[in-house]
Order: structure tokens, then C-alpha cells, then sequence
């Protein structure tokens, strides 16, 4: 058994990397910048690059390590192959055979919210499950969904995209994707943002969110203070995610939904809106789902993809 | 090798058995009564007996079965568990255990409508792929979902209940679960009538379905005969089944819907309403998915039992 693992998360700005052992401890973490120039293609030589550096400074032979996961933003399928990830100017190609070029190291691939999910399930939030789901709700809202200690990729790597779950019939503007009324136009931070604003245009009520900038942050901590206002605007945002968790449940039956991403900051009172609308929802046969906060921060996409090969 | 296996689908009124190859070709189907006395008590020990005979009268020694798979009507845990079978009378027990009281040969068990979406992948409109939606549009709306070649059974045995997804924020009856608005309101045979008859008292335009006993049949004879009224209620129908997958997709990104159940004996027609509503709602990563008519009919749980045996 070799001794370590490494895990790898591409962002559009910085690439974080994590040496892990066989027990899932963090040894070291390091970043490097993602150089998006010439179609990203200097990002994978960076990252073998940057292995290597770092396992030399360690002292640490490239024998010792039983392998490298990757997880990036776009689709990606069971074999490692992307189908195209824009933030970083990436065509169709398979990672584990391109990064091979530059690290003789065997090496998986993952989208970066399903990796991320992974690592909740293995040393975060999820813990000791092996069926959940992750919800990511950051600038949009993403999801990894775990069936039996596996990945649900996909046909075309699109397994766990629950953002885009239409969920308003009603809505008038455009999602980032095109449709209209996708659950990432309400349960994002941008979305608790849109919430916000139309509750304060047709409540009159008196708020404390009528005297500083909206953020999702400003609205939940006027939750937690009683506001009356925040408290409908939250309310609203439970129902719609509640609706559509619900609906990835009637799919998927997890046994917990691990809730992380810069909303999830407002903690445990997030469950106080979700949980009611999704038992209300809910399947009668999927309705006892546990809700739990996701625990690994932005360390989990290094997690998830060092879990990859230590799994 | 063994030669045989046999596929078992235990329904309400009849429990289907088969006897099938190594290559799945079925060498001979047979049914008995389901007897729900007693709490259905009798059942497996009536499969046990019939299988002993059947096997008897065909010269084939338990000794050349490699095994007996069962489909159930309630939710079915990844060990053979069922929670509960209430069309039965069945409460929470470990089904291959109970049958193997009375039948010495290795079984496995699997959620009914899982089984037959197991069966079309194997043998049927599914056949080539390995993530698959099998979606049965009978007096309700089933699910059974295929991720990377297994069942996707969920934490509780609920995983494919898509029938329950709440499609319908207005609706004011209640679905058979209790909850207000989900897909099998709509799509399912009863739910294809009462949205003709909702669509036949609002709708003053005249329609030949004015004339008749209205059933999911009658509804669609119209729509091929080119009955406005009829061609407006498979719009809804297609839009409401579209908006349902859309959401599957979004989860479980499938190559293919296979369409099932009473409602598919339509036919290809089915499509023409399903696809574009479905295109509409679906995340574009999950846009391509083809749809395709279940081949097996009513044996697909049978098909499905066996193969889980053969696979």
C-alpha cells in the first residue's frame, strides 16, 4: 500500500492542492494560480509542476503515492473525459490520460461539486453515509449526489447539476443556464439576494434590511435578530429549495442532504425553512432524510478528489 | 455456470413467475394467485411450492438455478429488504431470507417497478445503455432508475418514486400519497382523464371526446385523429411529464427515458408532446437524452427479477 494521496481542485482563479495519507489526514495544502491563457492548456503541466516541487521539498519519492484525483468545473464522465469546462477554456479532452503526459501517476477525474460531495461523504458532514446528496449553495447552486459510496456521474457527467431544477413556473427573468425558474435563481446567495429585493419592494413593513447593502449574509442575520421581513424572504427561499430537494429525493432517496456554500455560513437555523417545506414535498417514503452542514469548507473539492483514489 | 435463473414479479392480484437462460431468453412463464390472507403470509411460500413444481414437470433440478430474483410492490433496500408492501399486507422483512425458509437457491429482491426498469435496460427499450430512466405511465406513475448498470435503490428503497415529484403548485385535490400537485396527478392513465375533463369543461370548442367514455386511450386516439381539444390536453400532459423528467435529468442525467405502462401503448406520438416541454425545462447538459418505448410489456418484472440474478 502506498502512502499517500494527492487531491486536486481547479478553480477559475486558483488550483488548491492537498497531500493526504491512507487515513484521509491532511499532510500539506498548497495553491498555485490557474493560468487561463491559450485555453487553459498550461493548467495541467502547472499542477505536475507543482506535484513535483512539492513532494521534492517533502522529501516524499513519487513511488509513495498511490495516485492523483483532479475534480474540475464542468462535466466530467466516469472515465476522467470533460466535456468542456468555460471557466477555464477547456474543450473535450480525457484529464487522466492528459495530465499522464506530464506526471507518470495514475490519476482520476471528477467534476468539482461531485468531488466535493465526495468528500463530505468521507471526512465531512456526511460522514459514516453512504448515500447523499450535497447541495453547494454559493454564487449558483450545485450538487454531488453519492449512491452507495459511488459518484452518480451520468451519462454525460451531468449527474447532480439540482440548480437547475425548475421549480417557478412564474419566474421572468433568465437563469445563467437560459431557463427560466431554476432552483439556483432562489437558493443561491444572488438568489436570497433577488428574494430579498422584491419581498422589500411589495412589503411595507419596516426592515433592517432597508438600511444596508443586501447580501445573503445581511438577510440571515436579520433572521436570527426576528425580523419580520427577512423572516418571510427566508421562508420563501425554504419552500423553494425544500420543493426542490424534495424532488431529488423522489429520484435519489438519500439518507442525508449535507448543506455547504456560503449561505450555509448562516448555520443550523437554514434547516428551521428548509425541513418543513421539504416534508412537505416529500415522498412519504423519502421524508425522514437528515439535514447536516456541510463541515470541509473549500477544502472539500482536495478531499473529495484525494478520496477518489484513497476509496 | 448454472443454466437457469427465474424472474418473479409478485403484483396485487397475480405473482408472474419465469424461467429464463443464461442469455435472458425466457423458456417458459407461468402465473399463480397472489392470497393476501393472513396478511400475505402465503405468498412466498406459494412461489416456493410453484417454483418446485414447475421445475419438476421440466425435468430441471433446483441444482442447475443459479438463482430466483423478485420484484415487490413497496420499497426494497439494497439487501432485500422490502418496508412494508401494503397492496400485501406485507410488513418490514428481509425477502430473501423469508423465501429462503422454504426454497434453498440464492435470491436477491428489488422494488417492482425497479426490477422492470432493470428488465429494459437488459432485455428491453433500455437494451445498449447503462444509466437509464424507466418510467411506467399506468393507473399511477412509477420509476425505476438505472445508474451505471444497478438499481439506484436509495437510502429507504424509495430511490426512483418520480411520480411524487411535485410538478403543480395550484393543484387542489390530492394525490393518492397525500400531497398536493405530483407528476402521477397528471401523467399517469387517471391523471391524462382528469386532465380532459378539466380541459373538456373549460374548453367550449367542439371534440370527439364529448361523445365517448373518457379514457388515456380515448384521449389519445383523438390527438392522432387531430382533435383540437384532445391535442390541447396532451400539450398539458406533455408539459407537466416534460417538467417531471427535466427534473429526473437534472439529477440522475440518463442517455435514455424508456416510456412504459398503459398510457405508452400511444406509441411514438407520446413523444411529439414529451420532448419539447422536456428540451424546454432540462438543464443543457442533460438536453440529449432520447426517448424510447418499453419493449417488454408486462414481463418487464419478470425480465427484470431474472436479471438481477444473470447480471
Amino acid at each position: 500500500m502506498k502512502k499517500y494521496a494527492i487531491g486536486v481542485d481547479i478553480g477559475g482563479t486558483t488550483v488548491k492542492l492537498g497531500l493526504f495519507d491512507q487515513d484521509g489526514g491532511v499532510l500539506e495544502k498548497w495553491e498555485i494560480p490557474t493560468v487561463k491563457e491559450n485555453n487553459g492548456s498550461g493548467i495541467l503541466p502547472d499542477i505536475a509542476v507543482s506535484i513535483k516541487k512539492q513532494l521534492a521539498s517533502m522529501n516524499i519519492g513519487e513511488s509513495d503515492i498511490e495516485g492523483v484525483g483532479i475534480g474540475a468545473p464542468g462535466p466530467v464522465d466516469a472515465e476522467g473525459t470533460i466535456y468542456r469546462a468555460v471557466n477555464l477554456g477547456w474543450d473535450v479532452f480525457n484529464i487522466p490520460k492528459a495530465l499522464n503526459a506530464y506526471l507518470n501517476l495514475p490519476v482520476k477525474a471528477a467534476n468539482d461539486a461531485n468531488a466535493a460531495a465526495f468528500g463530505e461523504m468521507w471526512q465531512g458532514g456526511g460522514k459514516g453515509h453512504m448515500n447523499l446528496v450535497a447541495v453547494t449553495l454559493g454564487t449558483g447552486v450545485g450538487g454531488g449526489i453519492i449512491v452507495n459510496g459511488s459518484i452518480l456521474t451520468g451519462a454525460t457527467g451531468a449527474g447532480g447539476e439540482i440548480g437547475h431544477i425548475h421549480i417557478e413556473d412564474t419566474e421572468p427573468e433568465a437563469c445563467g443556464c437560459g431557463n427560466h425558474g431554476c432552483l439556483e435563481q432562489y437558493a443561491s446567495a444572488t438568489g436570497v439576494v433577488r428574494l430579498a429585493k422584491r419581498h422589500l419592494q411589495q412589503d411595507r413593513q419596516p426592515s433592517v434590511l432597508r438600511d444596508q447593502k443586501l447580501s445573503a449574509k445581511a438577510v440571515w442575520d436579520a433572521v436570527k435578530a426576528g425580523d419580520q421581513v427577512a423572516i418571510r424572504i427566508a421562508q420563501q427561499f425554504g419552500d423553494y429549495l425544500g420543493k426542490g430537494l424534495a424532488a431529488v429525493a423522489a429520484v435519489a432517496n438519500p439518507e442525508v442532504f449535507v448543506i455547504g456554500g456560503g449561505v450555509s455560513k448562516a448555520g443550523e437555523v437554514l434547516f428551521a425553512y428548509i425541513r418543513p417545506a421539504y416534508e412537505k414535498y416529500a415522498f412519504h417514503g423519502c421524508r425522514n432524510a437528515e439535514f447536516a452542514l456541510a463541515t470541509l469548507g473549500n477544502d472539500a473539492g482536495i478531499f473529495g478528489a484525494a478520496g477518489l483514489i484513497l476509496n
